[in-house]
């Protein structure tokens, strides 16, 4: 498949190397051509692996991911072009961390908006899916990195989208019962919201490769049955 | 242990039921004399159990939890009375949830502030820990109805406060290793800003009776030696 990776960081990097290996051919793209990061990760990642503007990796891909930082992924969006973006799915790994006050990070927007709704409603005609950004981007691909049967969440507008992306986490190694389809976009809000509590747990715990499980009680009937 | 208990609503009558089951002497305060769920609670609660304004329970209680709703704990606090709750742990359980718009409700307070902060600026003399606002209120006092190592969070300005509510918390049934203990009472912002991610997973489960577990990555020694 071909995939548009938006962004040089870390997270984009982790993610397009991965799709790399998994033999996909991967674009990535920035904001001004000549991007140092985007150059040495094109020259390292190995066939299949090219990089451009943010336009260029929007038009390259099938399927775009969003691994902007969450305060620029507007921005960016609009450089890559909503005809470039039009029909496809954007996976929106971004989280509207703003560090402009030190830490703790607080969001740019929460509570009644998100920064995956502010893109829906940017780009209508992409089909805009929330994954992955409740995970470090190591954490991210290669789910193994962490033991036990913990989860990431999917929520979006367009339900054959959410299934194209539960199949790329799948790639990824997240198996579909480990993903959790949380409901329209607006469920973005939550997703996002937890970040300031995934930074205290890093603080507590001291790595940022952690991840949460879901445990629900057993079914009131076995309840009873037991 | 005297043990007040601010609120008459289902968190409120959860943890005074449990408290009294456990053997403590428990005062539910209400914001007006003659509530009738305080006064039923406190007929059917048994030996132990009594019930009075705010201000009888804050007095009553060596220890008081806040069980209000969210958006009338300030005014529920005031009424309580500072004098009532000077030194005293006071466990802040409360969710500052507006459900005025419908669901899904939004906070009141978020982001670069909390209700658990509120709460300890407009009482500096009481011993603030935010805690058990990250579950059902069934789960909070009975955790083995979901199976598995999930866990809540304490937080707050004062060890000793925390130490102590991890001590109850061990009454009702969270060993002291499921009891994250996230720093100080800024920490809140993230337990609370968790609940719209809660509200979400609810809506998915279908069950308000689930919790999170932490997962983290084994020692990076203990990954080269594996």
């Amino acid at each position: 498949m071909k995939i548009g990776i938006l962004g040089t960081g870390m997270v984009g990097r982790a993610i397009a190397s991965k799709l790399v290996e998994l033999g996909h051919e991967v674009c990535m793209g920035s904001r001004a051509a000549g991007n140092e990061s985007a150059l040495a990760w094109a020259a390292q990642a190995g066939e299949g692996a090219s990089e451009g503007v943010f336009a260029d990796a929007a038009g390259f891909g099938e399927v775009v991911f969003n691994c902007t930082a969450g305060l620029g992924s507007l921005d960016a969006l609009a450089a890559a072009g909503e005809a470039n973006l039009a029909g496809k799915v954007l996976i929106d790994v971004a989280n509207p961390l703003d560090f402009s006050q030190g830490m703790p990070p607080s969001l740019s927007v929460c509570n009644t908006d998100s920064l995956g709704e502010k893109i829906q409603r940017a780009i209508p005609a992409a089909r805009v899916v929330k994954a992955l950004n409740t995970v470090n981007c190591e954490v991210m691909v290669e789910p193994a990195r962490v033991p036990g049967e913990h989860v990431v969440f999917v929520c979006g507008n367009d339900s054959e989208a959410k299934d194209e992306v539960t199949r790329l986490l799948g790639e990824f190694g997240w198996p579909a019962e480990r993903v959790l389809d949380l409901g329209d976009v607006t469920a973005a809000r939550g997703t996002e919201m937890y970040l300031p509590l995934w930074v205290n747990i890093m603080g507590q715990l001291g790595t940022p490769h952690f991840n949460i499980e879901v445990a629900r009680e057993v079914d009131s009937v076995d309840r009873q049955g037991a």
